[in-house]
């Protein structure tokens, strides 16, 4: 084997490594340090300032929890903003639905999308699509001066610790706000509730919700190569309800194959650990 | 900050480290390998031939659902049998029901209990408890010979890969099948579906489940200090099923804080990814 080795410091004293057989790529954008290594146990995966963000072995958890858990809510979802996400993971889940009529993607890092284009075939199906409309610039920007509407907006971000930053932002969310339709949707990425430093961003995460939507729900899906592997994501929307307003059925009808998600685990995704759900108390 | 590290090698090529402080004890059983570390992100935890068992920080999860779950579905558990569990956090959670009359904890490795009376004074406080008889020895011998009827037994093994082996054979679940009573229940340590090992070892905890008792059932928790933080434990009856006999109000009126279960999360519990009904479906 070789003695390539990718470690996350998941917390000051807490780290978790994987030996790579191969190094890809490693370069500096404008923005962030890349890495894409070649692995065993993975398959191919990349960091951002060392922090791992996508495996070809686990990203399916992540991106079927980012969009059919929204999707199968909403009943008529056509226009979608997607920031971040330069991977393409989001992308490919979306694709799938034909209900939808264009796809915006914005992404700040134009290099995390080649990255994908290059790196992972299994990933990047959606960027061909006729449907997408690719906008390497800053999420920020993007939704202080669009005068598009959407019914589903995904924030793709990384940590609030990295370039993620102004996407934890409450102007960012107030904007988002305004150009979602009245029965619109937003799921964000909400980091997660065991190590400290991810436990302030997932209240941060949480509050920026909580101050803007009229509904703001948090869901959890086990990510093992996330920090702690427990991960969440926040539900938030003008009108639509996660529980109430799921239509398993009309969903089921499309017949997506999906790997990590079902219609049982929409409904029990939001049942939280108390410990959890006290610290997500604290925010309000 | 000391250069003490506690490495797990959670598959062949994925590890898991944690800086520890100090180490608190280290020594070898007739059984295994012990060693005891304290640290900053988890307080004290320890180690059996080199895989991590407890610590401080996230055992109240692990803890929470091999006990509560089945002790919200029972509605008259009288008599219980812990096959393993030396660290008594399980012991803990049920010395808190003032129904339990009597409980058998079958320890093969005496050593273990010693550690968690020494060093674990949140974890141990059920072995001073009247109601419990604690028994070092074999647990494959135990329920061979016992002559003991049970309400309840929870088998909180090692991994099989380990010295729990014979809590993962057939003859050991047939013996368990006979001493419960005709509306007992069996929970068990149930494995991990990621990694390829623990993947193996989860397929045989459920094959020994799914062969002895006519309901058998799979929930899972996040609890990040174990492989891959996607845990799952076995719940087997011979009457009770664990979403159609949950008396969530019987539960609540014992007033129990509990820090990871709730009544909510009770049935969610039972929803699995779709990868794993696949997996436990390839058992059948």
């Amino acid at each position: 084997m070789s003695d390539i080795w990718f470690t996350e410091q998941q917390s000051k004293t807490v780290r978790f490594s994987i030996q790579a057989s191969k190094i890809l790529l490693e370069k500096q954008s404008a923005f962030q340090k890349i890495v894409v290594y070649e692995s065993e146990e993975f398959g191919r995966f990349f960091s951002l300032d060392d922090l791992l963000m996508v495996t070809e072995k686990d990203e399916f958890v992540y991106h079927d929890m980012i969009v059919h858990v929204p999707m199968a809510v909403h009943p008529n979802v056509q226009n979608v903003l997607v920031i971040g996400a330069g991977d393409g993971g989001t992308l490919r889940e979306l694709c799938r639905y034909a209900s939808i009529q264009s796809i915006d993607m914005v992404e700040i890092d134009g290099e995390v999308v080649e990255v994908s284009k290059q790196f992972f075939p299994t990933l990047n199906t959606g960027f061909a699509d006729p449907r997408v409309h690719l906008h390497i610039e800053d999420g920020v920007r993007f939704v202080k001066e669009t005068t598009q509407k959407y019914d589903l907006i995904i924030v793709d971000s990384t940590d609030p610790f990295s370039v993620g930053e102004g996407l934890f932002t409450q102007a960012f969310y107030q904007d988002c706000f305004k150009i979602l339709n009245d029965d619109g949707i937003l799921v964000n990425q909400h980091e997660s509730p065991f190590y400290e430093h991810y436990q302030q961003a997932m209240k941060r995460a949480h509050a920026r919700l909580v101050e803007t939507f009229p509904i703001a729900k948090v869901y959890q899906a086990h990510i093992p190569t996330y920090a702690s592997g427990h991960w969440l994501f926040g539900f938030a929307s003008k009108t639509y309800d996660p529980i109430r307003d799921h239509h398993p059925q009309v969903w089921e009808a499309l017949g997506l194959k999906t790997k990590y998600y079902n219609s049982e685990l929409h409904k029990a995704c939001f049942a939280l650990p108390t410990y959890v759900k006290e610290q997500l108390e604290e925010v309000k």
